[in-house]
């Protein structure tokens, strides 16, 4: 049983959190890259315990653990060194013009405040406590408070401490980082209403996603809220690729969909092919494939039970067909795919809804036409596969336009599942699988959710911060004068 | 009287905006800065009707017009330089390691979409229909549904003209921009609700700009609002400063409150300083100063009848008295400053609130400690100044820090209503002066609020945009495995 965080010390946090924030705000880039360096550090030294625990709360392998413990700590040193290189401060200079009555004018960006930090279950290490959020929140000089995900508390815990001892350690104010614990619904509602706090990152279902949104935009002073809240990343299969390669396609198709018990963001939860032989073979290829798996716990009974609420609500709808099951041993998390045809798909909403874990629907189209038909109707998506030969994409170019608008990431062949920490990637998305498609929440980029531009009109440069003092301390890269500029300025 | 569009019109440049985006995101960089350019041109070339009919229906001085329309071609010449740039598309490749399983990631900004602008009636020219939201969005690649300031129907028609023949020069599709007069409440919320559309840029009042967001927000698919809605702009006179300059900075405060009748949104409303002989004499010389003004017209009746409306509530209230007063000849647009004292300001909501026009309220502090009570209660502003010498910046270090979070420009002396068109100008701040103080109205930054990140996986050469080819065809600075880079990629 998770204790739950008492409202004073909620308050006491929160209050903490501001005046640290007063300190944080005045850190240099380099300062706090050192900083998440250190909680890198103390990640990495976090010993076999941690794998033990988490283990027992999550039912996660160990060698997923142990690959995700591993991101976590990339993932601190890589946004350090992404903060330290100024990218995210955006520092910009226009130099006085005193015969044109202008003033000097120096802009760079700032954190926003204290955010709260909802973590995920799914990821316990790289999206929960001491995971991207929090890592690109304190890079932005951002107080955090972290909501722990109650489905892993011991886990949340250790991460926590680990943020703590190096607080600790940089003698930095208390206030930068604390942990909040509890299941209520209401602790994460007075959190995002409160009125220290500045934005919210969450990562989890619609409903709670959505909800905080809510929350926050019904604030007298409205806040950001990132919330990344899954989609069911469609697969698109086009006529020449799915003819050369429908085994093949199978394999990785009911592989991707079955990874993790299907517990990722970014599972391929649709399929859309034409009708005809090909897909015939692919239905029975996947047939096979599916009995090559074996379902495995799912991460905890919230999760459970949810899938199989939505499963069984899918499973109810009109006009289905069961194409391929693995049952697991106890019967949880057995995975399914069902049939269903273009009409079908696009007037009943029920089928669009995620279904969190190893779920897959086959859409049958008629025609080339369907597939526009569904791309039309789409709602937005963190990924969208197209499945293509590159004659396909020649003969499908309207299609392939259209997806564009219904995705944060757009993939030639190949399964979605894995989300690379880099410059490059883009977890993010139109609504509703994000409340922001402008950010994402994976990679360096992750950082600018949480800062914010301030301009220093025609102050001495003893005042200004170091970002933006004519002697470039931090020697980086400075818009001056419209033009990039990486050395000091002699005035 | 303004005509209104019917309501098929709207559904009909709607679905051409959703059309023209279709080819626009698919445009370069450089052809959309070609297109910026010549837009320049065009409105460069209108002649002396243009200053005729926007002297007719705005009041404006023809000395004010001509700069206006010269910082009108400016924006769109500045901006198309910066999109060109690639500074807004951020163009990131991690190419594939297939040593590590790791495929090819490309990433760049595309437009949002359609995007609805609702320009201001304060600058008829370099804040409304051909004005800084349209230049931005039109940048970021998104189609532009302008709903015209029925304050200057006519000026706002010609400069859609100065657009729509650069659209027809240029053979795009014409639904890129569309022009919608009205002047019913309905429209604004009618284009706001409707799905096509991606996001909205507003310029006017708090209750207009918080009715879109709200509109916005609660849509079945929210989309961005970003809405400068003003603020009442502070003016922080520390103790040396004031001593040493009360003549001058009273003279300087009265030409900034008086200036174009008050009637911009960065008008230093607020005038805060310790009571005491120096005051006094800032206090003398402003009844001087007021007296070498000459009210003039403000922009349109509405505008009058809300100064009058508000100046009028504000002078009910309870403790406040008046300081110095210019009366018009006409009544009209009467410069009021009046007096009150910290703690009637702090529990006074009414006084924090914007009063658009020349009016000012002089906070008289006992102690430090006051200005730092006034700076925790203020509410997000567009800019703070502080006047202030070195001395007094080191003897207020804490209310520096404080004010920081306080606004979007933060000025060392000087009075805030000058906005320069660069890099480094910050137009926004922490609600309410704007929804969302991560962006800018002013500056190329603008055009940032309209584009979001989309990633490409494993996608063939031939397919990828060109800003993300590896010949580098428009030969821009990107970010590659981390590092930039502005060369071609030899794979």
């Amino acid at each position: 049983m998770t204790e739950e965080t008492s409202k004073q010390n909620i308050d006491l946090s929160i209050q903490m959190a501001s005046e640290a924030y007063q300190f944080l705000k005045n850190t240099t880039i380099k300062e706090r890259a050192a900083f998440m360096n250190a909680v890198a550090d103390q990640i990495e030294a976090l010993g076999d315990e941690l794998f033990t625990i988490a283990h027992s709360e999550t039912s996660l392998p160990l060698a997923r653990l142990t690959g995700e413990k591993a991101r976590t700590v990339g993932q601190w040193r890589s946004y350090a060194k992404a903060v330290a290189s100024g990218i995210y401060t955006e520092p910009r200079i226009d130099l006085a013009q005193p015969e044109k009555q202008k003033g000097d004018l120096r802009k760079y960006n700032i954190g926003l405040g204290p955010v709260v930090v909802f973590g995920a279950s799914n990821f316990p290490f790289a999206f929960s406590t001491a995971g991207g959020d929090t890592a690109s929140a304190i890079g932005a000089g951002c107080p955090v408070i972290v909501k722990a995900h109650p489905a892993h508390p011991k886990t949340s815990q250790i991460m926590a401490d680990a943020i703590v001892n190096t607080v600790k350690e940089f003698g930095w104010p208390e206030g930068i980082f604390s942990h909040i614990t509890g299941t209520s619904y209401e602790i994460g509602t007075y959190l995002t209403q409160h009125q220290n706090i500045q934005a919210v990152a969450f990562t989890g279902s619609f409903n709670g996603g959505k909800a905080l949104f809510d929350t926050a935009n019904r604030r007298e002073n409205p806040i950001p809220v990132f919330a990344e809240m899954g989609s069911i990343n469609p697969v698109f299969a086009l006529k020449n690729l799915i003819e050369n390669k429908a085994e093949a396609l199978a394999k990785e198709y009911v592989s991707s969909l079955t990874l993790g018990v299907g517990q990722f963001c970014t599972n391929p939860g649709v399929f859309i092919a034409l009708k005809g032989t090909s897909l015939d073979r692919f239905i029975a290829a996947i047939k096979n494939e599916i009995k090559e798996t074996i379902p495995s716990n799912m991460l905890h009974k919230g999760i459970y039970d949810n899938f199989e609420k939505h499963k069984t609500i899918a499973l109810q709808q009109p006009d289905i067909e069961i194409m391929a099951s693995a049952e697991a041993e106890d019967g949880k998390g057995s995975a399914v795919i069902i049939k269903t045809n273009t009409k079908n798909f696009i007037n009943n909403p029920v089928l669009s809804e995620e279904v969190f874990g190893p779920f897959g629907i086959i859409v049958t189209c008629e025609n080339q036409e369907e597939f526009i038909q569904i791309a039309q109707k789409l709602k937005g998506q963190l990924t969208i596969t197209v499945a293509a030969t590159q004659d396909d994409v020649y003969e499908n170019a309207a299609l392939i336009s259209l997806l564009k608008d219904k995705c944060g990431r757009l993939l030639f062949n190949g399964m979605p599942t894995g989300v690379e920490v880099v410059y490059a990637m883009q977890h993010g998305g139109p609504f509703p699988s994000t409340t922001d498609s402008r950010f994402t929440s994976v990679g360096p980029d992750a950082v600018k959710r949480f800062v914010r531009p301030i301009s220093f009109q025609n102050w001495p440069d003893e005042f200004l911060p170091e970002e933006l003092k004519n002697e470039n301390p931090l020697q980086i890269s400075r818009m001056v004068d419209g033009e990039i500029h990486s050395g000091s300025l002699k005035l």
